[in-house]
């Protein structure tokens, strides 16, 4: 075997963990938007049993970071990759943590659904949250799908619905304190209703992150802490650079 | 000049520039340190002026995190380090966040500083956060602490504190609860202190993880997700390892 060969066979091999490692994220965001759904599932309906499924699942969560986490680290320490290659790691690490982050709000809401659940049903808040939990599984779809396409084409229309997001959240929040001054008695009941709007609001920002990472891994890009507009201005003055080898 | 004083040179060369980025995730600690305590000062006196001035210097913990983070990829593309080294960098990328994440908190309660001070002062309930504020403060120095002197031996110590945290912010939640039950007009208000209560009390999980990552780096043990017990023992059960050259 010549060496341009060997070469080619390390590069195929190296390609595939890549690939695996992309593989494996998006499995873990699959699963973190069906504990998602469910989660919203049994804190609209009540259903206890769907609550307990999602806390019971948490841990393949943890356990799909912690595995993409030290195969990335495994990788980067064995094939010392550099530009899109470690660009892809380093952000593949920080975009676990995200995905993991928005387990753990399924975990607090279906936690939340449990509490609700065990009240008196006289009222029911828990329809305010539906056009919100409809926004923000529509972004943690959107941002999973550009990672899985390296694809930062939409990234900008993703992160700016972060806008209407934070408006129902808002909105939420004044309906709810107004039924609250009206009735304090089912004070503790609004109040668990005001923290799932506060968990999806958050979940809005991990996609908002998930895609501020991929623009770093498609053109090498630090999109954070920038407004919508600066960030739209710093992705449209830039052409990607080596994506094409990775995003077949 | 000979390879052997090359490749010293070279490796006095790294152990700058491992040195210089934890000198700065240290500033950045200490500044984001500063940043709790001046909110924290605002939220309960009611000075508009320093929670201003939190705001003004968010970004300069911004720019911290995203020098940080750069730096640490470019060693890692450059240097290609392994074990011990390579850890540090994949770790210092995820403490900064976590620190910055801290500082966004600060940036939070200052908001809600400026927010309630434009209310008619006839209530005060901000000095309900006085002693939960104090644990957070304290966790985030020690967990900062533990990361500059790279020792472990107090991490579960720091970590154990987390579950006072949880009950002072359950206390303060049921006593807030009951006021707003009892004046209904003053809901908004009490609900601005609660939210500071839950600002603060994630600030003390960004205190833990920075101390889960620290783990990391000092013996390569991944301690997320476990249970403050099972940490202990699996941080008992392992020796450090190739800690003593940098730890100076």
């Amino acid at each position: 075997m010549n060496s341009d060969k060997i070469s080619h066979h390390i590069s195929e091999q190296f390609n595939k963990e890549l690939q695996d490692v992309r593989n494996k994220v998006l499995v873990m965001g699959g699963l973190v938007e069906h504990q998602l759904a469910l989660a919203i599932t049994a804190f609209t309906s009540g259903n206890v049993e769907i609550a307990d499924q999602v806390i019971r699942r948490d841990s393949e969560v943890d356990v799909l970071e912690m595995t993409i986490d030290r195969e990335c680290s495994e990788i980067i320490a064995r094939r010392q990759p550099t530009a899109f290659d470690l660009r892809l790691l380093i952000a593949v690490i920080k975009i676990v943590r995200e995905i993991e982050r928005a387990g753990d709000k399924a975990v607090r809401i279906a936690q939340m659904a449990i509490r609700v659940s065990g009240v008196d049903g006289q009222y029911n808040h828990q329809y305010e949250l539906e056009h919100m939990a409809d926004l923000i599984k529509e972004m943690v779809h959107l941002s999973l799908d550009a990672f899985a396409r390296l694809n930062i084409d939409e990234v900008t229309g993703i992160t700016g619905r972060d806008a209407n997001v934070n408006r129902e959240y808002e909105n939420i929040l004044r309906r709810l304190i107004t039924r609250m001054m009206e009735d304090p008695r089912n004070m503790a009941r609004v109040l668990d209703v005001i923290w799932v709007a506060r968990a999806l609001e958050r979940v809005g920002d991990y996609a908002c992150n998930i895609c501020e990472h991929l623009v770093y891994i498609v053109n090498g890009l630090d999109v954070r802490h920038l407004s919508h507009e600066e960030m739209q201005e710093r992705i449209a003055g830039n052409s990607t650079d080596d994506v094409s080898r990775i995003r077949s």
